[in-house]
């Protein structure tokens, strides 16, 4: 028990408030705004007909993902990636960790020679837009590849099992679940955690921000996100339902 | 009168349905979702206590914008400028022109040393993105000069009057108001035109893409995008009514 | 009337003295120094077997155009864009005008599956060096054009009419004809027009640099454009049978 | 036990020979070549009486560490980065996290206004680059701070306790400590381990690169990596002394 | 004696007809349209009232030179610079040796904190156009210089003698002065020599395209330079009294 | 006779200590580590089975030279280019100066489409890297070679001969052998040269830095160069048998 008080009275194991929309946008494949709180993420998954070269001619597929952010997503504006002419280190970070996550559970070889491009923009910033980037791109890539399977380009589905993302981090000595960002801010470590639907883990990143963290707040971290990414995947069920 | 039919029955000199969502986001001082139809834009106003170098010590402050497109906002997906390394012509091109046409109704004088810094990013695209962003930035503008007053930052606005714009084309020989994706592509001539509330000229920009086109043509032209910028800044106030 | 003197006691409707000079420079298949008073603009036009990947195996050609300033064409120098490591706004927009300019008046299928590049290079800036480099253009592009007859290599003339450019502005309420330098940094509208032999546009770009224009001034701008440019493509015609 | 035979006969929980020589190279403040077996990395420290923007006036100062490999390090040649003219993505994650882990044990209070540059340049790559850079530099930080001492520049040692890293990965289905590349190519799961001396973690990166992992085997890893970053502090400690 | 004829029958010591014209565009402080034979390069000399960052403080001024070609001053079109984003390694070698080589014959501490920046622009090329730059960059030097002095800024000419370039080379065995492009693609040694007006050093830089040169062959080219700088002075003297 | 010491006593028409450590890292087909006293250079050589483009399909190969340096490999720490986005002007006239060199003493004929990439990365810099590279990327190369021939993928030598390169100065008034860092920095001329086992020159690169060098202190110094090259040219086949 902790004298900290969450935004909303919300509990230290609590998800935000997390709200998928599916078909956001027309044009793409899949297209969904995955909203944890105030944060929220256009996720978009594009179908190309062709594959990077190393996996040319290999009869496998390709996914990978692009992150940005509006340059006012944020509280303060920052530089537009574009204008500034590269992407920062820690852009090009979260979009190898999205790619690597969706990655984990696609058979590439069912995908067959194409490339889901998956494409994650942050529309406005709360903390947690890598998680829920992860968590929303499955979604548009499950749309993506249902309408491969409807069109006949593949038979069977590449996609494994599901995936999702959460942060996780120590704020004043108590571990919290899915950090907004004045928490993020505050925290002593932060921790991004990627498990499959089977309860894997994919990727499990933790960072000390102050002090180093020991094996027991670890332990406490780890099952936080446990909790959290089985409701994550429990309401991309639903949203697929829907 | 003419065989071509639009999307929906519209008229040759009908407006797209204009919705206006003001406070899209929640961290910009003006934030501004504007759809002409399909086309949806948000256009956020950041204000920054800083000036570039050309206006350091003038007492004057400035107004700029960028424009971007989501990777995935068009028919088909294409390339990230963050990720390439550059903005293309096209890009540099408009957020050029939504900067000219946003000073032209700002007394940099009374705004102070301060920047408008005006970000239009494209969440789905279908033709007139840029005629959509100078429109919405407008109503950005607004709402960040709003807040200046509010704050006592400055006394008195140093937003003169609305300014909008609207594209207007030649499509199979019939003049057409507001052109959307498929009418852009086989227009032969293809015009944005940037008016204020006083009906005057901001920019006019006319470009054969197929044949020249006559001086009558260009009248008809002109008259059509009267008519449209008339009924867009009619919106934009009562955009800001509600 | 006016109390506004222009330098050589020029008439509001009148050209500065404009002279093309053919064969300039010896590599090129076209080789142009055009001057509009004190503006000379080096034009290239080079001939490629090659068209851009947009058009192969189309049995089309491609006409394009790019432009610079030597770094001290100007009063005070400018940064040299290749050292700078990219071209700004301004350089992109002019070059991608001239391109759709002389794109307007080509006939791709008859030019054949190869390019025409051309190079506009200022050598001395004084106004108007994006007229100037159309209008130039235009001519090293019609010697081209000759040399492949020449050779066989096409059978017919892909370049179907004249195109040539001017500016107009509004300088202390008179409409101008031509703008020089002094004349361009204190006008308050600015519009650069591209006619077609025919009297027809290809471009109509106005820019209200002060204050808004109105319909009265756009059209007087107009028919001193119209009037200037029909003068121009009687210059080009004179050049080229010299 | 296991039916896979490491390099040398080494034991699962066995770290390949480490060799760290100081004073390697006679410009820098910290100069320590790292090896650990076949990867062999040369980490500088460099004392810049300066600060980066976001220090400056702050009393604290910096320490940030950059990372490259030498074209020819790895098995098949890569491309120079600076010819490329950027840093890829991996290169810019590997030093963003080199600079976090040696932050986390600098109070940059104590340091004073000036900058702890760290270089950290892969000479021979076998696998473990990152670790072995993190390990090293921690050494040639200690020395640049001795110098700083001896200098009288500082009264009090900025470096809290010490740090090193160490990579474990599952490969076969077995544990392993100290990955060398064959073995991280092959492995199922990857994870690189940061602690301090006083046995708390500073990161932890763990990657699933073919199946997800379960925590079990999480735990069994992260108790491989405490035994190696033990042994490691003891030789940087061992160094330190000769 | 030789079987090798040279274009127009010039002899093996000849320079090309060498022209100076001074003055050739307006804005430069010094402007110079050097031509040897066919090669034509215009050099301009800007006066900046500031130094670049080293000098800053010194009392000393600096010389500076930058080199560019005009995309088809060549036989075939070379890719634009500023379009490719980067100068190239021989434009920079080139730029580079022009700016030592002025340096070379001025006193920085006569010129005061200002700033001479060189322009050195190729309009056509045949060969020789690194060493054309040099010697027409001189004449535009001084008259950058006689401004100064006339304007009453220095009081004291910072130019203490006369510089000039000159390529020599050994074509088919035979050594000779200032190659054209036919002869510079066919030959086995190029060397460019700068000598000051008192026949002293500058640079040397001799390269054998084909086999190794001796020592003979060198003290050959040597000779033939000297003879061919010492003209070029003289001439560079002749277009100062014009 | 000069009242100037060196460093150890050297001798004005002395080498440094060269010491050449062949097979330094593992993974290429050629690698040489090379010092010249304190200056310390890695020269590796790469097999790679393809040309560049335009030597594809010629039956001739390429070989080519890229050059870096450390950060801090030099007394104050340089920017690292890769950081930077590109590689500086020294840089680049080195790295074409090391493959010109390399390119003269080889016959690509012979060596078939395959490239020779060598990389030369300065470790530690007191002074004459560029020579040490050269010296250094010539065993380098013949090791190459060597296990080319061995591996029967080539019948027959493409190294036609040694080539090997030093610098030399003149320093208040004295003719040096390989200049060391504080000698160059003080030297009022500065020469490379390189030149073949047969005694021929390849590349001769005077400049001077102070005041212009006379034609007998050149030739003073290409008579140090010889005899130093001469040097070189013995240590390098003594090390190739060892």
């Amino acid at each position: 028990m902790t004298a900290f008080t969450r935004t909303g009275a919300r509990a230290a194991d609590q998800l935000r408030p997390v709200r998928i929309t599916r078909h956001y946008t027309m044009h793409a494949e899949g297209s969904v705004l995955i909203e944890f709180g105030n944060t929220k993420v256009l996720c978009t998954a594009s179908v190309e007909e062709r594959v990077p070269p190393h996996k040319r001619g290999s009869g496998e597929g390709w996914v990978t993902a692009e992150y940005g952010m509006l340059p006012r997503a944020t509280h303060s504006r920052s530089d537009r990636e574009a204008a500034r002419g590269k992407q920062n280190g820690r852009t090009q970070e979260i979009q190898r960790l999205i790619g690597r996550s969706l990655r984990a559970v696609f058979d590439l070889k069912l995908l067959g020679e194409r490339t889901i491009q998956l494409d994650c923009d942050v529309i406005q910033a709360d903390g947690g837009t890598r998680t829920a980037a992860i968590t929303g791109a499955w979604v548009a890539a499950q749309d993506a590849v249902t309408k491969l399977l409807a069109a006949g380009k593949i038979t069977q589905s590449p996609l494994i099992q599901p995936v999702a993302a959460i942060s996780v981090g120590i704020v004043e000595g108590t571990p919290l679940l899915d950090l907004e960002y004045v928490e993020d801010v505050g925290c002593d470590t932060d921790m991004n955690v990627v498990m499959t639907g089977a309860g894997h883990y994919v990727e499990v990143q933790g960072t000390a921000e102050g002090v180093a963290f020991t094996r027991k707040e670890m332990d406490a971290l780890l099952a936080l996100a446990e909790k959290g990414i089985a409701e994550l995947i429990a309401l991309q069920q639903q949203a697929l339902r829907d």
